[in-house]
């Protein structure tokens, strides 16, 4: 039986593309074969809807999945976030966890994106940080959703392998009694991040705090951290984008603590 | 007196939008009070369309551009590119320089992007390059448009500040006589960038080569370059993306040739 856009299963699992829907049923969507990939590893797949093609092409994924719902080409449109979205989506469930549970591991390296809206540069940061070695990227304060269709994509599957925690934008205390020393990136900081990696500072367990790229850190986080640091700016820029800033404090710290 | 959609002035620069017009015309648009700025400042802009309330707002621009032509919001609307242009386009000459020209500068950092096609990711790469304190950025083979709107908005102003160079794809060679070491970048590199970064490798001027996402850079040039260097991946992300890796790649080098 093939579903359609109609059939109440899909009419349902739409419904996780808007964040009310995903908040009340702690589930979300995950689409194409990478992300699927990964959800799958990490066993939070609920059901799997494909296409007649894509479950030949993908034969080993729909052999791992749960439930595999057929579906026409239509009702998979529906159900994905891109024009191209190669003929899978996934209904998985959150995989957030604690600030407490995340802090227990003693990561040493953290990234706390605080405020930040815009979904494909919370989702760089989500995969810039796994890559970087970090064992936690905290959503903090109104930030947005990192379920959000976008954000998953951007993480290119690194939502499913960091610990992944959303809370209030007081994180600072919590940061520090982890032995974490806490670093505000802002562009009038008054350390320089080369500065800081000649002198040491970066061998410790660090948390970064990265604010906006239109309105920065919340001054709670810049006054309440260790140290305020600027990425040093060599040419005619004004700044960096947040992604690239991202990328350089988290490498630079990654590259001290080997 | 003011100018409508209708206008023939404004006909002809919303042309502009389209890269056949621009290579023909050698001009571009640049939107946004920041980009303008920049533009004035390089003394490149031909004529800048603004609104009423824009003009008032933004009366230091205004003073400074050539020839002020005060457009409709529909106009504006029409002539912009983003949602919220904030009431100001300039039309602009081309700024782009030959590779001979850029070189004979002796630029100690360069980054090269290969036919990559995302206006996005090659505008955020150019912003990087000029924070970094490269000399110039150069957009080789059947790459993206320098002068297509997303990627002027990316750089963020950094396409005035750096030499903008648009070549065939054989660099390797000028580049090299130039006295840069030419770098590829590539997942499977042999070479470590960290590890170079240790020897004192980055210390050298060095021309940086940047492939697409999904591609990678062409076989030619992994050839021909001195090394091929991978960023290193410390957790479970396969790769970063191409902004990121540009931005760890050239702040490292930046880094090792203060």
């Amino acid at each position: 039986m093939t579903f359609t856009s109609r059939t109440p299963r899909v009419v349902a699992a739409r419904k996780l593309q808007r964040r009310r829907d995903r908040d009340q049923s702690g589930r979300f969507l995950a689409e194409g074969p990478q992300a699927v990939r990964e959800a799958l590893a990490s066993g939070v797949v609920v059901e799997l809807f494909a296409t007649a093609d894509a479950i030949e092409k993908h034969a080993d994924l729909a052999a791992h999945a749960p439930v595999v719902s057929v579906v026409d080409d239509e009702a998979l449109a529906g159900l994905a976030d891109t024009v191209q979205p190669q003929g899978l989506v996934a209904v998985c469930e959150q995989v957030d966890v604690s600030l407490t549970d995340a802090l227990a591991k003693r990561p040493r390296l953290v990234a706390v994106v605080a405020e930040i809206r815009d979904p494909g540069n919370a989702g760089t940061v989500l995969r810039t940080a796994d890559a970087a070695g970090a064992g936690a990227v905290i959503f903090a304060g109104d930030a947005v959703d990192p379920y959000n269709g976008k954000c998953v994509r951007a993480s290119a599957g690194s939502l499913f392998h960091v610990d992944v925690v959303r809370t209030p934008l007081d994180v600072v205390t919590p940061l520090r009694e982890a032995g974490l020393q806490v670093l505000a990136t802002s562009g009038y900081g008054a350390d320089d991040l080369d500065t800081l990696a000649d002198d040491g500072v970066l061998r410790q367990p660090t948390a970064w705090l990265f604010g906006s790229e239109a309105h920065g850190l919340p001054d709670d986080l810049l006054d309440g951290a260790d140290r305020q640091v600027r990425v040093p700016i060599y040419g005619g820029a004004e700044s960096l984008n947040l992604a690239a800033a991202a990328a350089v404090c988290l490498y630079s710290s990654a590259r001290a603590q080997r």
